[in-house]
């Protein structure tokens, strides 16, 4: 094999391992926490709570490996009810995530803000084919 | 340039084209339909309508590419209250939806296991930021 055919074989080599690369290391389902919280905001604030809260979902998602979604919705018949879709690697992602700055400026910042706020823990239906479900927001 | 240094070059050119055809075309985040759908279940059919829900939302977002997300939970307090976050590309995506055979087995079978149910329709609050919420799914 001369070195122009080694070259060849390692360029294909580094290539498909750059693709595969792409693909990170796995989470484990059950450690999951998923949560939707349920929050009503004062009309008056409702715009500065909105800013507020996708600055820091941004964040979130951006800064922490841990922090798998942070979805956060409006009902469109009334928008000062807000839900989020919250999913946490595991316990300890989701207790480093309410150390972070970000989290902490958003809870004290929009305290007065909420009128109401539950919280419920949630179990997904199928852990299997997470991997699947989603998936198409890459091709936003 | 002789033989093997093209082939060196296409390859290159190939694999680095297969990487990023991992991407597929954009969808339009102001188009989405998006909706939590809160199902109350009769517990004496439970397991039944899990297995009927799982089987309906794997093959939706298997099989339909307009279906962005099925992701259905439970409430870990009270397993009979389930919540799905359903993500359409489009309104024909979800038409076409309605039409399918996974979905009018789902609707047709479930109907007398379904104690109560409230679908409520929502935008999602940070549309820029879709691509990157949920793509550490993928690390599954």
């Amino acid at each position: 094999m001369n070195l122009q055919r080694v070259l060849l074989v390692i360029s294909i080599i580094l290539l498909g391992n750059s693709c595969d690369n792409m693909k990170p290391k796995a989470f484990n389902s059950n450690e999951m926490i998923i949560r939707i919280s349920e929050i009503g905001i004062d009309s008056i604030y409702l715009n500065e709570y909105i800013r507020i809260l996708k600055d820091e979902s941004e964040s979130s998602v951006r800064l922490e490996p841990g922090v798998i979604s942070i979805y956060p919705m409006f009902q469109k018949e009334n928008p000062t009810e807000i839900r989020i879709l919250e999913i946490y690697a595991n316990k300890e992602a989701y207790e480093s995530h309410l150390q972070t700055p970000h989290f902490k400026i958003y809870k004290t910042s929009t305290l007065k803000m909420v009128k109401s706020l539950k919280l419920m823990d949630m179990k997904a239906i199928d852990g299997n084919t997470m991997d699947k479900i989603f998936k198409k927001l890459d091709q936003l």
